[in-house]
C-alpha cells in the first residue's frame, strides 16, 4: 500500500491517489502517514475526506501528530480538532508540548473546549480520564420512534450509538437500552417499558484497572460513568478499555522484568531513556546482592576446607530464584486479574508449601543421587539434597507471601517479582547451605 | 447478593427470589451459581427466564456446568443447549468429559449440531475455532428497510447485530454495513450504495494471536471470517477476542516465569497439577546450572589463593541475570505485540549494546569504587568493574538475540525469558570473571 502511494506522489497523480486512499481503512492510513516523510504525509492527509481525517489523525503516533499540526493551516487544523471525539482531543492535548497546545486551543470550538476541560480535570488513570462526554441520551417518556430520531440527530458525533442511556431531567441515570432492544421493539413502545433498569455503572474516580476488570466480567461494549451525585457525565467504550488492558499488562511485564515502567515503545525510546529505566533497579539489586556476598565471607573456612562446596553455589542460587519466580508469577497474575484476593493468603501459602515439598523432594533427590555418584561423597549429597528442599520451600513461600504483602500495603505486587525475590532468596539459600554444611560435615 | 439469595432459599420464598433474580445481571448470576451448593444453584438456575438462562449458563465455570448438566432433566437441558450461541456450545462440548458430551448431543437440535460440528473441525487456536456461525447476512439489492426487517428476524439469535455482512449468492463476502450506517441512511437506500467495500477479513486458519492483533489495530467490534474460497463462514466478536488476549498474555507470563502454561486458574488447580507444570523447568534449569558449577571447580586454585573472590559470585550472577531479563522482557513483549519484527534484530542489538555500555559503566564504576574503599584492594576493584561491564554487555546481547532467534525458528520467544537467560549468563559471567582475575592478578 505504502509503495503505491509513494509512486502516486512521485508521478504527481493526485486524482488517482485520492481515489486509492478512499478505499483504505483508517488504521492503515494512519500507519502509512506515520511512516511517510512529513511533507508527503501532510499531502496524503489533505486528500482525505473531512470526516475520515479526524479518525485517521486520532490513530497516528504523537510525533506524527505534532509534525502535522506544524504543517497544517489554522483552518485545516480547526476542522480536525473539532471533529475529534472529546476523549481523543483531551489525550492529544495532554501529550503535546505547550506550544502545540496553544496552537490547538486557538482553533477549538467553545463546546469542544468545554468537553475537553471537563475531561482534563480528572486524575490520570481514573475512569473520568478515559471516558468520552459524547453519547446518546434518551428520556423515559420517549417512544422507540422518537429514540431513533434522536439517534439519527446526535449519533453522527458520538463514539457509539449501540448503547443509549436513559436519564431524568436532573441527568440521573435511570436505565439503559441497546439499539438491539430498540430494533426488536415496536415503534410506539415507550423507553420506560423496554429499558433495563439494573445498570452496572462506573464512577468518575474509579481506577482504570478496575474499569477494565468490570468490562471483562460483564462483556459490555460501553459503560456509563456517573459523578458523585450519580449524574451521568460520560461513557467508556470497549476500544479504550482494551488500550488500558494493554497498558496495565505492559506495566506488569516491565516491573516483573526488573524495569521501571516506560510508556514509550521500545524502538522509539532513546538509548538514554532505556538505560534510565533500567539502571536504578540494577544498582539497587546489585548492592543488595553484595549482602549475599558478605554472607559468603563468613564461611571462608568452610569452603577453604572443602572447595567443592563453592561449585554448588550457582545451582542453589538459580534453583531458589526460579522456584521463587514461579510462585510469584502466578500470585502476581492472580492478583492482577482479580482471581486471587489478599484474604486468600493462607490458602495460597498452604498450596505453595505442598507444591514446594513435591518439587523440593524431587529436585533434592535427583541432585543428591547425581552428586553421590559423581563425587562418591554421601555427606555432600545429603547437604545439597536437604539444602535444595529448604531453599525451594522458602523461595516458594516468599514468592507467594511478598506479592500479597505488597498488595496489602497498597504497593504494586509486580514489584515483588523475580528480580527482588531472587536477591532475597539468594542470601537465604547461602545461609541455609553453609549452616547445613557446617552442621553435617562438622567443618 | 449471594446472602440475600441464600436467605430466600432458606425461607422458601421462591416468588420473591424469582423477582430478585430478574433484577440481576447475567455475569453476577453465573458467579453466584458458581459459588452456591449444586442443588441450590440448580434451583436458582431453574427460576431464570429461558432466554437469560443460556447466557448465564455460558458464563459459568465448567465444573458448575458439569454439575448442572447432571442435575437438569433432558427437556430442561435441551432448552439451554439450543439457546447457546454456537461458539459457546462448541466450547462447552470440547471442555466436558465424554459422558457429558453424550448427554448434550442427545438433546441437541439438528441445526445447532451442524453448527457445532462445523466449528469443532477447525484446529485449536485458529480463527475458525473462536468464531461463531450466527450473524446477520444481507444482500446487495436489499433496501435499508428490508435490512431492518432481516435484522429483526434473525437478530434475536445472533451474537451481534451491529455489524452486518453483505454476501452474494455464492456466499462470497461483498461488503460490510453497520447498524449505524443503516440508521443514518434513508429507508429506500440500497445496501450496495451504502456498504463499505474495503472489508478487512480473517481466514479460518489464521492464528488466534494474529486475530487479536488485527482487532487491536482496527478497533472493530466484530470481524468476518472467510474460508479458502473466500466464502463467509462466520464472525468473531470482540468479547471472544478479549478472552484470547488474556489467554495469550497469561501464557507469556507463565513462560517468562519459568512455568509450563496451564489453562486452569491458580486456585482451582490441584497441588499436583501446579507441581507438574513447574518441575520440568526446575529440573532442566537445575541441571544446566550444574555446568556453571563445573566451571567453578576449574578455578579452585584462584579462589583458594584469594577467597575474597568467592564473595562476589552472587552479585555478578544476579547483575548478569537482571540485565539479561530486562532486555529479554522488552524484546519478548515487543515481539508479542508486533512492535518488533525479527528483521529489526540488528537495530535492537545495537540499541542494547549502547544501553549495556551505559549501564555497565555505571554499575562497574560504582562497584569498583565501593570495593576499592571497602577492601583497599585496587586489583580486585578493577577485576570486578571490568567483569561487570562485560557481563552486562553479554547479558543484554543475549537477552535481545535469543528471543529473536527463537521467533525466527518458530518457537515462542517467551521461552527465552529470564530463567533460561539467567542460567546461560551465569556460566558466561563466571568464565569471564575468573579469566579476568587470573589475567590481572596473576594467580
Amino acid at each position: 500500500m505504502k509503495e503505491k502511494i509513494i509512486a502516486f506522489i512521485a508521478n504527481k497523480q493526485f486524482a488517482q491517489l485520492k481515489g486509492y486512499l478512499q478505499a483504505l481503512n483508517q488504521a492503515d492510513l494512519s500507519e502509512i502517514i506515520d511512516e511517510l516523510p512529513p511533507e508527503d504525509g501532510a499531502l496524503v492527509f489533505r486528500l482525505l475526506d473531512k470526516d475520515e481525517a479526524a479518525d485517521v489523525f486520532s490513530r497516528m503516533e504523537s510525533e506524527t501528530q505534532e509534525k502535522l499540526i506544524n504543517i497544517l493551516k489554522d483552518n485545516e487544523l480547526k476542522d480536525i480538532i473539532n471533529n475529534l471525539y472529546a476523549d481523543d482531543a483531551a489525550d492529544l492535548i495532554s501529550e503535546m508540548p505547550a506550544i502545540m497546545v496553544k496552537k490547538i486551543l486557538a482553533n477549538i470550538d467553545p463546546q469542544q473546549r468545554k468537553d475537553i476541560n471537563e475531561l482534563l480535570k480528572y486524575p490520570e488513570d481514573s475512569a473520568g480520564s478515559i471516558m468520552t462526554t459524547e453519547f446518546v441520551d434518551l428520556k423515559m417518556d420517549m417512544t422507540v420512534k422518537e429514540s431513533f430520531e434522536r439517534i439519527r440527530k446526535v449519533g453522527r458525533d458520538t463514539e457509539t450509538i449501540y448503547t443509549c442511556y436513559v436519564i431524568d431531567n436532573a441527568r440521573h441515570l435511570m436505565g439503559v437500552v441497546t439499539v438491539k432492544d430498540l430494533l426488536l421493539s415496536q415503534y410506539e413502545d415507550k423507553i420506560a417499558d423496554i429499558m433495563e433498569t439494573t445498570v452496572i455503572k462506573l464512577h468518575t474516580l474509579d481506577d482504570q484497572e478496575d474499569v477494565a476488570k468490570t468490562f471483562d466480567k460483564y462483556d459490555f461494549l460501553a459503560m456509563p460513568v456517573v459523578d458523585q451525585e450519580e449524574r451521568l457525565v460520560g461513557i467508556i467504550t470497549i476500544d479504550d478499555v482494551i488500550d488500558v488492558m494493554h497498558e496495565e499488562t505492559a506495566e506488569d511485564f516491565e516491573l516483573m522484568g526488573g524495569l521501571q515502567p516506560n510508556e514509550d515503545s521500545y524502538l522509539k525510546s532513546s538509548v538514554w531513556d532505556l538505560a534510565k529505566h533500567r539502571i536504578l533497579w540494577l544498582l539497587f539489586l546489585m548492592l543488595s546482592a553484595t549482602f549475599t556476598g558478605a554472607i559468603l565471607t563468613h564461611y571462608e573456612e568452610a569452603f577453604s576446607a572443602i572447595p567443592l562446596l563453592v561449585s554448588f553455589i550457582p545451582m542453589l542460587m538459580d534453583t531458589g530464584g526460579n522456584s521463587g519466580s514461579q510462585a510469584s508469577t502466578l500470585i502476581i497474575r492472580g492478583l492482577a486479574t482479580g482471581e486471587i484476593e489478599t484474604r486468600d493468603v493462607l490458602k495460597c501459602w498452604w498450596k505453595e508449601i505442598r507444591v514446594a515439598l513435591i518439587c523440593g523432594v524431587i529436585l533434592g533427590v535427583v541432585n543428591g543421587i547425581r552428586i553421590a555418584i559423581q563425587y562418591q561423597n554421601i555427606a555432600v549429597a545429603v547437604v545439597i539434597g536437604l539444602t535444595i528442599l529448604l531453599v525451594v520451600l522458602i523461595a516458594k513461600s516468599l514468592g507467594c507471601l511478598l506479592p500479597m504483602a505488597a498488595k496489602k500495603l497498597g504497593l504494586d505486587p509486580a514489584l515483588m517479582a523475580s528480580p527482588l525475590i531472587t536477591t532475597i532468596v539468594d542470601a537465604l539459600s547461602l545461609l541455609i547451605y553453609f549452616n547445613i554444611a557446617v552442621f553435617i560435615m562438622h567443618i
